[in-house]
């Protein structure tokens, strides 16, 4: 895939910036030092889940996939570098010949993952590996924070509909990772059209207030919408007078009409009132969506609502209460020498202070239960026991620097769902609790 | 100004599509009962502050006139809206001409805001304006939220240097968009180089723990990153032992050494030996730059500790508690008819649920104390008291379609300055409050 076919109305000719300075000064001194070439061993991680969250999604992997195959060094921004004095010529001259020729592992999108889990694993040299490291990790902890909260929306919904609608809560880009990301978490749509353009999520959406008040009554904003939408649309029924505006809804559209929809006030108790108008005034089947600050408790607390769809907004593009995730991309081995032969050598942080690491080119299995049911993550270095070999996590995602793993989307989000219902019941509960299942270092 | 001058790594052909369905959907409707002309006002204001803040930073209004000035409908999107029959074929005829050729007020970029506050002011025709609901507040929700943060920890920090550096834990072009606004809220710097390539920011960083393990031992890394970049680059000195690595630091680089990094530990006590130990060593002007989860109140606590220059990340670019801002983009006055000379009418949602906002096109005016310190937040509608005409606050953006107010991201910064002086003393305290001044509507 070029850059052209990125479509949408973003067009990201390179990947390469979307990084940290220090990355290219390291490379710029591991060059100068020859250490440079080093065969490198990365991995992505998260030392700890959300706090009270009890497993955690991993969701942006196609993404990383196109960033790592559009990280390339055009002479527009190789001109900046120079310019800004960021790096010497040497490093430049390298720069313009970079492209990515290691390999990839990671977890497949939307499988769960829990602290300590090796979520990706880059290996290269040294010098091809690093410059990854900002874009890859901006992805996933972006994109899975979504996914999870997300993921916990849905499993509050009980099957219900659920529509992402955020967009204006959140960068205008981010909008559009985030429906793809609660895509993969069991969202159904979305109202994002660039998200629909680029990822072709479903899309859905009708109109707002604006519309109402812009005509001179409700029952000609309803006329209007009806005969330019068709009777199966969705009419915004809480301008003014809730009762009234059914009534008038289903005067216009007959009992067809698509449904209406609540964005405000005391949505359990309007649901139900509202339900009843509908039966009586013989539009039973017509749907109720709601919207308004939804969360996935407030979702959850609608379960006994007669209630047909959620819009999610605020609350699901900034992570309910977790816009982002803390995952960390950290040198685990490297080779002492740059012959491609020399053997790699475990390393990590040892300094106090919490932020220590396991050295170490990982593994990772989930270990079931009799009836199936996950019961640990186990991660280690070396020679997987035989009994979880058919049970490891990381899949190869690029290899030699060719992207060997591309799924549609549908596959990401299909997978989210297998996997957690895969997980002990508890990792469904929404109240605060520790991860679901333990990490096993053997 | 054209797309290819938006530069940076992502080339943005069109913001059409960065917009909810709804808003085409609404637009086909009235273009259909010939109400799409008539002459609107739309505003965007917030009901609230987030919760405990003392006052709102406005931000990304310079990149909501570039989104205005892209909103455009190539062949591609068209086509991507006839495919999915998101619209009929009048609506995109409609479509394929659309420019917006109306008139943009707001708060210019940097100014503080309060609950109330009209912070834009889009008016057109209805079809025009309706259009921009979605981006326009994607860009200030964003931005306005990364600024606040940005602005809390540049008080907090007295006049030390600010580094932005979370590119890596938000989406990879929120990134660019919050180091951005963190520079509107006094960060003096980013690690991001697609900031520095798009907004001229400056630049920053060296190297990372990775660098240190790379090598056989950390003077061997130390001794690269000096024969790279120079004596007066940043160590980062909490690998292994920090008492050792600054010992080192110094003994390779010598007095001249610019600066160590520490990222971990307990920051006020070694920041405290670090400073103590570089003065024995004679390194008397390295300075020491501190990084690791660091928020407003961290920041205030290290007040009284010997470090030179904050590095501020996950809680910067995630709003420090509040990723998003609230605002909303309402309707709040129209034609009656379609005549140009049609007066504007007042409209406002009038259901139950607190959803409720005051219609009429607004004006907005801080009044000032015999001190000349900001009292109050005047909000009306109609004619100006002349007592507060100097002190308005809406200013001419957008004219008949031309943007008419650009300017450096440097102007908006000292902007954000002046104004943030201008406000009562306790609007500094990081605590939590309610507004700093009340709005009054007149």
């Amino acid at each position: 895939m070029n850059t052209a076919d990125l479509g949408l109305p973003v067009d990201v000719p390179s990947t390469a910036l979307f990084t940290d300075q220090y990355e290219f000064t390291m490379l710029q001194a591991a060059l100068k030092a020859g250490t440079a070439e080093r065969r490198s061993v990365f991995e992505v991680f998260t030392r700890r889940l959300p706090e009270g969250r009890r497993y955690g999604v991993v969701a942006g992997t196609g993404r990383v996939l196109d960033a790592v195959e559009n990280f390339r060094f055009d002479p527009g921004v190789l001109s900046f570098l120079r310019e800004q004095r960021i790096v010497d010529e040497p490093t430049l001259e390298w720069l313009a010949r970079y492209r990515f020729s290691g390999d990839i592992w990671g977890y497949p999108e939307g499988e769960v993952y829990f602290p300590g889990s090796p979520i990706v694993r880059v290996e290269g040299t040294f010098a091809e590996c690093v410059l990854l490291e900002t874009v890859i990790l901006s992805i996933l902890n972006h994109d899975s924070a979504i996914a999870a909260a997300a993921s916990r929306m849905s499993a509050a919904a009980g099957g219900r509909r659920l529509i992402e609608m955020g967009a204006r809560r959140t960068h205008e880009l981010s909008a559009v990772a985030a429906a793809r990301a609660a895509y993969v978490g069991g969202f159904d749509s979305t109202s994002d059209l660039a998200a629909g353009f680029r990822y072709a999520i479903p899309t859905v959406g009708t109109s707002a207030h604006a519309f109402t008040l812009l005509h001179d009554s409700e029952r000609g904003a309803f006329q209007a919408q009806v005969d330019s939408l068709g009777r199966g649309t969705t009419l915004l029924v809480d301008t003014y007078d809730v009762a009234e505006a059914v009534r008038t809804a289903v005067d216009i559209a007959g009992p067809e009409l698509g449904a209406v929809r609540i964005d405000s006030g005391d949505l359990l108790l309007v649901a139900h009132r509202v339900r009843q108008q509908l039966d009586e005034l013989g539009a039973v089947n017509t749907k109720i969506v709601v919207t308004s600050d939804l969360d996935e408790y407030a979702i959850a607390s609608l379960a006994a609502a007669p209630v047909d769809a959620y819009g999610v907004g605020t609350q699901l593009v900034t992570g309910s209460g977790h816009p982002t995730c803390s995952m960390v991309y950290k040198l685990v081995a490297r080779a002492r020498s740059t012959d491609a032969a020399a053997p790699l050598e475990p390393v990590a942080k040892k300094s106090l202070g919490g932020k220590t690491s396991v050295g170490g080119r990982k593994w990772a299995a989930r270990r079931l239960d009799a009836e199936g049911i996950a019961e640990a993550e186990v991660v280690g270095v070396g020679e997987v026991p035989a009994e979880l070999a058919e049970r490891q996590l990381l899949v190869e995602l690029v290899k030699g620097g060719d992207v060997v793993a591309r799924e549609p989307l549908d596959a990401a989000r299909a997978r989210h769902a297998a996997a957690r219902e895969g997980l002990p019941m508890s990792a469904l509960q929404l109240s605060r609790g520790e991860a679901v299942i333990p990490t096993e270092y053997v």
